[in-house]
């Protein structure tokens, strides 16, 4: 195995330190136990908005703590569910008074830990709402989820959450809004290469140098189907048709589009996906009003690309475009 | 080989096409030639700014393409120097009527491709000058290269270059600055893997599994030596101690550090090497008062890292920290 690393038992911690150091005008990372949290901590007044999950899907969501999108961030060790120890006093200090929203991608140690966290902060008087993202139309009850899996689609949601809680909405409002994003995102994602786990040392799943594995999850965990080699044109269809229908989306409305690197792909090769997935849509006559490409919801160093349409309104298109200011989204 | 491509030959034009539909706010892309502005076109008045190279370094030189920054960006074939014909319309779109800087990585093929479009330009009555990017400490005289490579510096250079220009500086000035920056730059890189060149379809070296390629630079040429597997932190050593004493940086200055991922590596890695290089730099008495970790300079789909230090004055600080507004640095 080759990584940039130390001892693997070490590289979330470290990694952190590394983060913490470098954007200190951004983010404070707290240790015993592991969060982020903004530079200046809880806005009072302001609904809090904290997320989590298992280390190795960076920048979610430490690159996601700031101004604008969230209070605090809660990692995991790799693909491991940060535990409620961790949860309830990343809650806590995103606390400024009005309440706490958690955004959870829908993997079942995520939901229980972030669920036992909220009780936890509830003893202490914080009132905390959750909203569950579920956007992967893939699969159906997978390795880690009863239901539909969370991936991609949980920039926009903590994007879209974290500009209503901004400008003043109190805690059901921002629930509402978060949940309306959930509601009209879908994503669908695939893998030319497997990642490799730190603690692990080996390739997650095995994949032949001539096959591509269709609807993969962030994990490494199996997909759909597989395929042979075959044009980034006909991959993209295969992950753009499912999704818009799914949605629903028909001609006439309004989307995002936000097309993702898994982390060992390169810039310009999601460019071409971004391409002909603008071409797909615009023969359904769905009109991409806002746009996002790269790296933000990746597996370590796996080659692959996923595919996410919101649906969009004058409401989450103003969102949308609400200053931001962290260390992976920055407008 | 596994790619998210149509036809390679058409790799960066379909690319560039979907750059052009995901960015209409801040970039324009020409075709025939093949060249990118800023969506509003040239500023009059302001000197204009044109770098480029072979494609492959994405974000670099596209990316940088926007307020504060770049004019115009000319991107050739994968790995390839783009032409004088490229070039010298670019730069004529550059020319708000105030001169054009081309700013240039040292490899022969882009040195004499810019001179000669600098010749065609003045021939049109427009004054270019030119500043050539030198960075790399790892190896003179390489396969492409007369004297050091540029390399991931350059990211600087485009910076703080784009912000004396936009504030108003003459091109004597805009050209001066740039000078300053390349001569107070330095990097140094290792690749894990080797990167896959469309055109050609297999890796661009042969790196054993247990071997890691000590100085590379962006195109998959040989590097200084090869070393077996080694923690990030005995790794991160060996680039930043030749860089730092290449630039003669001592005790008390300011610095600042950017950890520049190669394309393939996951961002929680090139934490861990900014963490290390932090602590060296520290122990050394020099503050690092700017940073930047990302992939910014890559070589397609290589993992791998780069180590740059640019010494900071007030003056330097100052421009890179004045606003910036292109697709892969904003703020």
């Amino acid at each position: 195995m080759k990584k940039l690393i130390n001892d693997p038992q070490d590289v979330v911690a470290e990694s952190l330190e590394g983060f913490a150091l470098a954007h200190p005008d951004v983010v404070q990372v707290h240790t015993d136990p592991l969060f982020v949290t903004r530079a200046g901590g809880a806005v009072p007044g302001k609904v809090g908005l904290v997320s989590g999950g298992g280390a190795g899907h960076e920048p979610l969501h430490t690159g996601f703590v700031g101004v604008g999108m969230l209070d605090a961030a809660v990692p995991g060790a790799v693909f491991t569910s940060p535990t409620p120890d961790q949860i309830a006093p990343a809650i806590a200090a995103a606390d400024g008074g009005a309440g706490v929203l958690t955004i959870v991608k829908n993997y079942t140690g995520d939901v229980l830990n972030f669920e036992t966290a909220a009780e936890l902060a509830d003893a202490d008087g914080i009132t905390v709402r959750q909203v569950v993202v579920n956007d992967d139309v893939a699969v159906e009850d997978s390795l880690y989820t009863a239901g539909r899996r969370g991936v991609a689609g949980t920039v926009a949601v903590e994007k879209i959450a974290g500009a209503a809680a901004e400008r003043g909405d109190d805690l059901d409002a921002v629930a509402a809004v978060a949940q309306r994003v959930v509601d009209n995102v879908r994503t669908m994602g695939l893998a030319l290469t497997a990642c490799t786990v730190p603690h692990v040392g080996g390739p997650s799943f095995d994949l032949g140098d001539d096959e591509i594995e269709i609807g993969i999850g962030i994990h490494g965990e199996p997909g759909r189907h597989r395929v042979g080699l075959e044009s980034a044109d006909a991959l993209t269809e295969k992950l753009l048709t499912p999704v818009v229908d799914d949605l629903g989306l028909t001609g006439g409305e309004q989307a995002l589009l936000l097309v993702n690197g898994m982390g060992g792909t390169p810039l310009s090769e999601l460019y071409v996906v971004y391409r002909r997935a603008r071409a797909l849509l615009a023969a359904r006559g769905v009109a991409v009003t806002r746009s996002l490409v790269g790296n933000y919801v990746t597996s370590l160093d796996m080659q692959g690309v996923s595919v996410t349409v919101l649906r969009l309104d004058d409401e989450l298109t103003a969102l949308w475009d609400a200053p931001v200011r962290t260390t992976a989204l920055r407008w």
